[in-house]
């Protein structure tokens, strides 16, 4: 291969010989690297009609009540191997339509002071509102029992309650160890989110963290320590603090992005360098984070301060 | 739409009537929904001949040093719009291979020492091996300059030079704004990464998020400020501090995951609750993140760290 060749005679020219790495970018390598990926679908809708109007080879893969997929290809590459998977949803619902379509996120900046006098004031609604019962069923002991992997008891060095409950997350499959997600409940009460985490606590989320990782390799024996990902998210579902242990190389999705997932030892870090005393906090810094536009938390605070800033 | 056909027979009955979400998904919808989804590529050896040889209107994008950019169709599709995107890396090094190869990765915890002592001195290393000529190019006019979206010059309140470039990201598209991926980079060569940022740089960055912000939006009229997303990588994959800009709906892949991506923001929140004076900087804090067992940061430091902290 010529390296002064114009850059397009230079992909007839390398010779493929294997594939690196696939995944939503399949990737090509040698001596020379050509990363192939698909381009986005076009949208328009002639282009939409014609796409659908060439779809031939049309295979199903199976069905279930309204729910059907298939494999299929568009007549122009018929004889390539089927290059389009298909779901089809019919008859489908208002509901569908929407988990399907984007919802609207936006960057959202909460300053200590947005904290405390809105944002802390909706959590205390969302808990009074009975939101966290399904929570204390469970650490109670009057729910989903049978789910509870782990409930870890005594006190950490500073005398701090260290109980604390680990359970599968509901998206996992339980099964595939790649994709591993659980969850880890703290039983106290006091810590509704990061928020609430003070300097005074790192000694408790110090030992609470390392029981996770002992716990988790320990259920899990095929997976180390150092292949545990933990982090919470902010804004959380829920206020009762908890922690997300994943496998390291479970697929990043929205649940790990930044901007809505906070690694718990970089909190601990962040607390650990931190001015001030014990009571030093996360309340005391200004967190960035992005938040759906269909939630109260965008309606009732932080779209209200959006039209009051404007000019 | 009759319910009962057969699932084959559903497909070319729906009627097309918009597309509800694009992502590496193409979704499309209407009172029955029909998910689209490009199957993954063929990786035998016949087929990726085959695929090689079909590209046709193979158009350049651009190209810097060794890398090389294009749209492409192959040739059964000629007629529709390029559904490829190619990158070309040549000549490449084993380090390309590796990076673009499926990775085995772990967690790691960088303390501050670790980092003065071993992370430092590597990333010295890169710099000196002439790894970042692509960005001094870039920088400096030699390369890349149809590119550039904005120069951005001037000062901030403090005195710290402000220039930076504002360029598109290798993977982005150029079109699809949902998908925005933007990258700045300061032309000041003092700041390697996160770990360079000091108290003393807050003003600097703050000044230099409006900067971005303001750009990006001015770029691209549809685009709020509070739809824009900041972060950057640790470990990033090369040693000139650069922020990735991107589309709050842009989708949420490895790039962002929490453990490789830090929100700027939060940074800037980081080091204004930090204990000590101007000097006072990221490097005293204790970073835990991802890394890939193939890196040589991975087998050079952290790998025989862990061996040696085994009992």
């Amino acid at each position: 291969m010529e390296h002064e060749e114009s850059p397009e005679a230079l992909i007839p020219l390398f010779k493929l010989e294997r594939v690196l790495n696939q995944d939503q970018n399949g990737k090509r390598g040698g001596p020379a690297l050509c990363l192939a990926e698909r381009a986005a679908f076009p949208s328009d809708e002639e282009a939409l009609t014609e796409f659908h109007s060439a779809l031939v080879n049309v295979k199903n893969l199976g069905n279930n009540d309204i729910y059907r997929w298939y494999m299929a290809s568009s007549r122009t590459t018929e004889t390539s191997p089927p290059e389009l998977k298909l779901n089809l949803i019919y008859p489908c619902t208002e509901k569908h339509i929407k988990k399907y379509s984007p919802q609207e996120v936006r960057m959202v900046t909460e300053t200590p002071d947005i904290y405390k006098n809105l944002v802390r004031p909706y959590m205390q609604r969302m808990r009074e509102e009975g939101r966290l019962n399904w929570v204390f069923n469970i650490l109670e002991g009057r729910a989903e029992q049978d789910d509870i992997l782990l409930r870890a008891k005594g006190q950490s060095a500073d005398g701090q309650d260290e109980e604390f409950l680990l359970m599968p997350d509901l998206n996992w499959d339980r099964k595939t160890l790649s994709s591993l997600h659980l969850l880890a409940f703290p039983t106290r009460r006091d810590i509704w989110s990061l928020r609430d985490l003070k300097k005074s606590n790192i000694i408790w989320l110090k030992e609470m963290k390392e029981k996770i990782l002992d716990a988790t390799a320990k259920l899990y024996k095929t997976i180390e320590r150092d292949q545990i990902k933990l982090y919470v998210h902010y804004q959380p579902t829920y206020y009762h603090f908890h922690i997300h242990v994943v496998h390291v190389m479970c697929e990043a999705t929205a649940t790990q992005a930044v901007g809505k997932a906070f690694g718990l030892e970089n909190i601990i870090s962040q607390l650990e360098c931190m001015a001030g005393g014990p009571d030093a906090s996360m309340a005391e810094a200004t967190l960035t984070y992005h938040l759906g536009t269909s939630t109260d938390l965008w309606t009732e605070v932080f779209s209200p301060l959006k039209e009051s800033t404007k000019d």
